[in-house]
């Protein structure tokens, strides 16, 4: 099979070299920049660097297009012109209602690999990016069925889990999950860091929820412009419906409703436990709160105890102590079985561990 | 001195604790649970156990009142009425605006220590708690100086900063760092959990920003519904800053201004940077990522490398592959010193690190 990618950077680097790798694949590779060309090929990316699009993708079985969010429809469509007749055309786009819209062509298949993005560029690329990530399909009814047949089997060979959705449920989710909880952090650390220059106050050294809840704020816009509008029609209806929550939970409190804002909060914890149950496959998540001293190496030593008794963690959160004294490790694990052995390991040890 | 506790939790039994062993003062205890009082007493947090709380108060020169929330006003005003003319009182309440609205009393003043309450009762009770805690006071013009500097001394003396401020301000900054925060939490998870049932969905294995924003949805009713009813007015304007700010984005958004949008995220990049520069004394707090296979005791390496380095870290959060490839450790650490040590310690132990 004949692999052509369009764009070697982090995303299309990696699948360069897991469709070489894995897939027993040759891979033809483009970009824009020839440094990147230049730099996938000394990673081992590639089997040749193009010195154009319609040479990286003269005779591709697959052509995949990992191109920016808001540069895709026209990228996809210079693809569509150079590929063959008998080509699947893909991209890794994290919205896919534009880009699917523009092209109604039946060698078009969206796509969207859920594949940690941590550092752009070839040399964070990896073989094993996408081993066990869903990598969503946007197939239309006009889409040929061998060209996604095709590209099935590549993505799974590139470790992948493959799964069909139609374009505008997968934008409707992705701004639930991901653009939604980024607007928000944006609107909380605009709003906080505004009233607290204005009272003359810093931010007091506590407020975990606060440092969580913001982590995500102000991430890369190069990246994150082309995503919000590219899902804005989405995104809107999400920001309307956050409204209307909003004033549901002000109306409650602004009546002094205990009743409400006590189910409103139960339903809230229900609701958290089952999105963590069924987030991962290795049970209901368990959240483990160790007291610990704060100080180098505490953490560590927690990880190595379970690290010894064969317990994976899940998530992890520090919550040290403001003037350096005892603090607390949080700590999700999944499954009933590794989450008491984790609680038995670390009270052998002397910690004081409770369950959230 | 002597100090009467009302109410010997986790705060209370800590504040006992403390008075004892760091101030040398004669600690009386009481609670509404006889077994609280009991098992405070077993921690050695009493010098005495009160069989009521005019037993407990008689003769004290302060009192703390560690009641619920909710519950503050009343206690506070059973305490004011059981002390001597002498005495100072205080309460270690959340919020603060009810409960000095209630109490116009000389004697009273409005105490919210921030530290951590991982978790109820007194056999989580420590004297250390407060070392190095912003320990909130709200006087008023009418608080008696004599009371209020004794309460500053007590405080330090326990290892907490005493910083005065009034009683809305306080309610303010609460209600943007902590309450806010808990508010779009549960927001979020209700708005997605319903939205992923409704198409069918599971929540993808993805959405680091989903989980960071999400977790503290649904916090411990018992505690949370007093305290966003005690703050409700504070909450309430909070909540329509923003769905002002959630407005102004969407209407960005909704025109395809992609100025707009670019210039409220760096903006937010802004301010959140400012945020954590201010949050700790230690300098800017700067955030390396490091690439890390997903498998039990990774993270014990990262963080003892880093101890044996002596590099602290401020705040960390995992994201592993969804299928057990490899993951990323996110590491804050504070200063440019100890950040730069820390990359060059884990790239010479052959990580892959990039600065975010």
């Amino acid at each position: 099979m004949r692999v052509a990618v369009l764009g070697v950077g982090l995303i299309g680097g990696s699948v360069a070299l897991a469709a070489r790798e894995r897939a027993g694949a040759e891979v033809h590779g483009w970009d824009p920049d020839p440094d990147a060309v230049h730099a996938a090929a000394g990673r081992g990316a590639l089997d040749a660097g193009a010195a154009s699009l319609g040479q990286a993708v003269d005779g591709a079985d697959v052509v995949v297009v990992a191109a920016p969010v808001g540069a895709l429809p026209a990228a996809v469509g210079a693809a569509l012109e150079a590929a063959s007749a008998d080509a699947v055309v893909t991209d890794v786009g994290s919205t896919k209602r534009a880009v699917v819209a523009a092209h109604d062509d039946p060698r078009f298949v969206g796509g969207h690999p859920l594949a940690g993005a941590e550092s752009a560029g070839v040399e964070n690329a990896r073989a094993d990016l996408f081993e066990g990530a869903t990598w969503y399909l946007t197939p239309t009814a006009r889409t040929r069925g061998t060209g996604l047949e095709r590209l099935y089997r590549l993505l799974a060979s590139l470790g992948a889990h493959p799964q069909a959705i139609d374009a505008e449920t997968h934008d409707r989710i992705l701004a639930g999950v991901s653009h939604l909880p980024h607007v928000l952090a944006n609107v909380l650390v605009a709003q906080v860091g505004g009233a607290l220059a204005s009272e003359g106050e810093r931010l007091p050294a506590t407020g975990p929820s606060f440092r969580d809840a913001t982590r995500v704020a102000g991430a890369n816009s190069a990246i994150w412009t082309d995503i919000y509008l590219s899902n804005r029609e989405a995104l809107v209806r999400a920001l309307d419906e956050v409204s209307e929550r909003i004033g549901a939970v002000r109306a409650s409190l602004a009546a002094g409703d205990a009743a409400a804002v006590e189910a409103w909060n139960e339903a809230a914890a229900a609701e958290r436990r089952r999105l963590l149950g069924s987030q991962l496959a290795g049970g209901l998540v368990h959240e483990l709160r160790v007291a610990v001293p704060d100080r180098p190496g505490v953490v560590a030593e927690v990880a190595l105890a379970l690290g010894r008794a064969g317990v994976n963690i899940t998530d992890m959160a520090l919550y040290p102590a403001p003037g350096g004294g005892e603090g607390v490790v949080a700590l999700w694990i999944a499954g009933d079985g590794p989450a008491g052995r984790a609680q038995e390991v670390l009270e052998g040890d002397g910690l004081r561990v409770t369950r959230a």
